[in-house]
């Protein structure tokens, strides 16, 4: 079932099949360096979110510039990032279900695998499964610190969980995960700022009761590429899980994280052929609803300039021309997703070129791996 | 790389991994009969839309039920289609490039194949192929009769276009596509009603023009769920190509199109798992940005009563819990997806089910065909 391969190395970018999913390769190593740099010196380290590329190999390229790891959201993500190769994993999220968490249990015999509980119940269903699979499971208890997601609230409930957890034969109490989810992407620096400050507030507290507890914390975690410079200055985060840095987004790009913030590049893109020009001013491109997602808005196009992509249907795009500008039937786009991760999660294959050539053409591993 | 199957028959509900894409198959099949029901004794046959379902085993329980075959937007798609034993697919849609032309060219030499134009160089494009290939495609003219995509004008423009195309070696002039698109899903009944009225006039108009020119046009062909009751009554449509009524989904529902109006249950719904319930009056769920789209809202949920999907991350649902309802950890929700297609395009498999019994697994063949 998965789809042929839309290109192979050497084509031009005239020659791929569209919609296709582009990889910059060269802004892409750009990123990769830029966020080795940007942790050179620092005391926090870095374990990107393999829910944005959800490649093995792309793991092992950030794991070579110096990450510890990875992390991810789903068991299945963990179990193909463990078959490829990446021998510390955190799964940054609650796992319920009894063959899930078997699943996790039985994972955790072939690599280091860490999770977040926000649950009492949840920590010994996890410990049962991992003694009698004859594995430990790291822990992080998740703490909520503004995203209103999952998380028991900090200072003393994370506690209480905390010692729960390092009481329960098959975990290892390892800190907390202190992930500020819609932070990452305010508007506004100084509300975003603040909203951070506030998260990194909470996550001191709750460190300072843990070791009045006699809980040792080495590992607060979370963050995102939205909130990195932040969390560097704030310095209370030590295992930072930005993800989308590789690739970047139209949304990140209006938000402000792209560029001169941080220094991150675009380098994902949707390739799109033209395939009707059936008036003045309107184009229509192949790639609509199941070539992206558009919770976070539509693709931005670069060029040609003041094309505008107005709106999707299924298989379509309705792209607004200017006077002066024109498409051509057949000509080819480059759409930068509104959010790179939902758009990655629907190819199973990355096109990586370099200037106008196919260089690598490599598989999403983990495309569709929800469970 | 397909992910792994998420249950085997027999099983309860309970057991199936999720996010998971269940068919409650009693509503499909009444669906299926209903809309058999409908169309007896109409001039007007059924060719329903394989982009809704991707699955060739369910087009051939549409053609089992009368259907002419089979219509599909992708190359790809119709490829899977003829794969899988439909005889009679029709690309309802522009296809543009050698690489993809060649593929519908070579394609029509195994099944009987129709696709739209709405550019003569296109028409011409494609001519060339089938002769190179030695097979004959059938062509439908698109018109643009208000949704505002592709199509050339009605009247004299598809007129001109259609005489180009019966006089293309290689090419088979079958009639007209006229699709509303932007229609099918206006809320208000009196402004649908007006939009496929006004559809229809201009196709009407351009038969006229065809039959003054010397052109038969036995192929009327557009339309879909939300239409389908004045396209029936107007009588200007020939061959229907709805596609979401075996599944509906949350927007129609919210336009009126499920249950009174056309007697179309919703069999589609994402199961998900409550993954964390973190505070009074909230739980997560499992299933979020890589588990259907928004862009036409929130999954809708029917029980427990008042359980509100308030808004997605990309692995989560985060769900408002009303006083007086509980939601427990591992509890099973079925969400009903704002929008079918694009919901059933993230999935291997199809999770078939009678009451809380799995009864038939089988896979989304055409998952990620978009090229």
């Amino acid at each position: 079932m998965p789809q042929p391969r839309p290109a192979e190395p050497g084509m031009t970018l005239d020659a791929v099949e569209t919609p296709a999913l582009l990889v910059d390769l060269d802004a892409f190593e750009r990123n990769l360096d830029r966020m080795a740099s940007l942790l050179q010196g620092k005391a926090a380290r870095l374990r990107p979110h393999a829910k944005t590329h959800k490649s093995p190999p792309i793991a092992k390229e950030q794991i070579a510039r110096g990450a510890v790891g990875a992390c991810c959201q789903k068991v299945s993500e963990a179990e193909i990032l463990v078959d490829g190769g990446i021998a510390d994993v955190l799964i940054s999220n609650e796992i319920v279900g009894a063959t899930k968490i078997a699943r996790v249990a039985t994972l955790a015999k072939r690599a280091r695998i860490g999770i977040c509980v926000d649950d009492e119940g949840n920590a010994r269903d996890l410990g049962r499964a991992a003694v009698a699979a004859g594995s430990t499971i790291d822990v992080l208890v998740e703490i909520e610190v503004g995203g209103r997601r999952c998380g028991v609230d900090p200072g003393l409930p994370a506690v209480a969980l905390a010692i729960n957890v390092a009481a329960t034969p098959g975990l290892r109490f390892r800190g907390l995960q202190a992930y500020h989810g819609s932070a990452q992407h305010l508007r506004d620096h100084a509300n975003r700022r603040r909203a951070i400050e506030r998260a990194a507030g909470l996550t001191r507290e709750t460190i300072e009761a843990l070791a009045v507890a006699g809980l040792d914390c080495p590992v607060v975690a979370g963050g995102g590429t939205g909130s990195l410079m932040i969390d560097l200055e704030l310095g209370v985060l030590n295992e930072l899980q930005a993800g989308s840095y590789i690739f970047m987004d139209a949304d990140y790009g209006a938000a402000g994280t792209t560029g001169l913030a941080t220094g991150f590049e675009n380098s994902l893109t949707v390739l799109s052929t033209v395939m009707s020009v059936p008036r003045a001013g309107v184009a229509i491109c192949d790639a609509g609803l199941k070539a992206m997602s558009f919770e976070s808005g539509p693709p931005r196009i670069d060029r040609p300039a003041g094309v505008r992509y107005a709106g999707p249907s299924d298989e379509h795009g309705n792209l607004e021309v200017p006077p002066g500008a024109t498409l051509k039937l057949g000509e080819k786009l480059h759409l930068v997703p509104g959010h790179c991760d939902p758009a990655v999660n629907l190819y199973d294959w990355y096109v990586g070129h370099r200037g106008n050539r196919v260089a690598r053409v490599w598989p999403v591993a983990a495309r569709g791996a929800s469970a």
